[in-house]
């Protein structure tokens, strides 16, 4: 099987990250070279990437309906999967608590795409997903993540239950995220533990006995006139309340010492 | 001038609000009347709003493209903009310390609807926006906030400087989200005061003057491969921060006293 990315940052950063096998470049007739774009082409050349020029109409032809391509379209190998093992290792290797995201039949390739993005600013170390009936890495997500889901372990695993139970056995404490009203607030748990953040998906919240498996449930308090609120924002709360309580861990910050 | 508001959330709360004035209510002669669709009639009914069944095409050419509108349509009159003295009474009416969130020529109606919902949520007495350039509040910002900014006091300026000026008249202390090496973190101030978290526009941030008016500059940290976030993302989290500084207040939980 193979993709095809496109706009601009899912390119640049499946480039840089450099995980896939890249047959083809791309580039509408009439595209700029300036900017952004002249970024993008100078990083093709640099990873000896040939650039091939068609009429716009092409490209149009390879992304879905509605979706802006940007004058760019790259076909690749299919996007690689990671292993538990594999998020576990890197935590190891950066001497941290293991951080994890869990997204549980999540449908929407915008919210999995920010939440990728978040997930990659404050540095979890892998995300897993079920594998089907959810949304899938596809070109979208890697869209909508602006190409950060390119440098980041992403697990498929068919029994989303079961790999929250591997999790638990590695002392990996699992807290969904919920709504009230008698589900405590964020805040009411210090999240600086080794950590996974679970999520439902969008109207119907985790599976029942997703629920059941998480260690924790918690919420983000909700005082409007509307009674709900979209699961990216949610988990990306969540996620940033977690690297909070971490110390904001591995920030290269100029007030650090380190830097 | 008249809006047509579109999709389901949005015309529940426009409904439920009962700020605007309502023409037509249309509605698809194919959609079927249940679930969330029959709440919208059943609250129609209640607000003795007329329905008039119609082709699904016509209402296809009265949202925007591509826009989904879910089998319905509702002619209104514009949107009720507030002064900031609305916000203030407010405040005053909940004898709450102002919490406002200002806004600095932002472009993505989703953008900004995304930050509404959040807004209503946390519970902001207003917003404050700059006039012309940026984003009004059309019927695609209320669809992508669900609604929520029907309750909201939203505030038009043509300077947004000199507003800004007004609020610290007011002892309202203006933060601006920034991005860093040099900005100290969301969590290095206690943010439990008289608050106006201040957003800049997509890509390139607050402009000059609407930084320098800021009392103070924070940032989310990052530590990912891609070096930015989406300015959604940044107000949500940031709005949080705000709210739990402020102890949740006004949030009727199971475990308050109050319930």
């Amino acid at each position: 099987m193979v993709d095809f990315i496109y706009g601009h940052w899912a390119i640049m950063e499946t480039l840089r990250a450099g995980r896939r096998q890249i047959d083809q470049f791309l580039v509408s007739e009439t595209i700029e070279e300036k900017g952004t774009t002249a970024d993008i082409l100078a990083t093709a050349a640099e990873k000896s990437v040939n650039v091939k020029r068609v009429p716009r109409r092409i490209l149009d032809d390879l992304v879905p309906d509605g979706a802006s391509h940007q004058g760019m379209v790259m076909r690749v190998s299919d996007y690689p999967y990671s292993t538990i093992e594999d998020i576990l290792a890197l935590a190891k290797r950066r001497a941290e608590r293991p951080f994890l995201l869990v997204l549980d039949l999540l449908k929407d390739p915008q919210n999995v795409g920010s939440l990728m993005r978040v997930a990659d600013a404050v540095g979890v170390h892998g995300i897993v997903m079920q594998d089907r009936r959810g949304v899938a890495i596809t070109p979208a997500v890697v869209n909508a993540s602006s190409g950060a889901v390119e440098h980041l372990h992403v697990v498929q695993v068919t029994n989303l239950t079961q790999a929250m139970k591997t999790l638990k056995e590695q002392d990996i404490w699992l807290v969904g995220m919920d709504i009230g009203p008698n589900v405590p607030p964020v805040d009411k748990t210090d999240l600086n533990m080794s950590l996974g953040i679970v999520l439902g998906s969008e109207g119907e919240g985790m599976r029942r006995l997703v629920r059941d498996t998480c260690d924790m449930l918690l919420c983000l308090p909700m005082r409007g006139a509307v009674a709900s609120l979209n699961v990216a924002t949610v988990g990306s709360v969540a996620l940033y309340a977690a690297w909070q309580a971490r110390g904001w861990n591995g920030w290269a910050h100029a007030e650090k010492p380190n830097l």
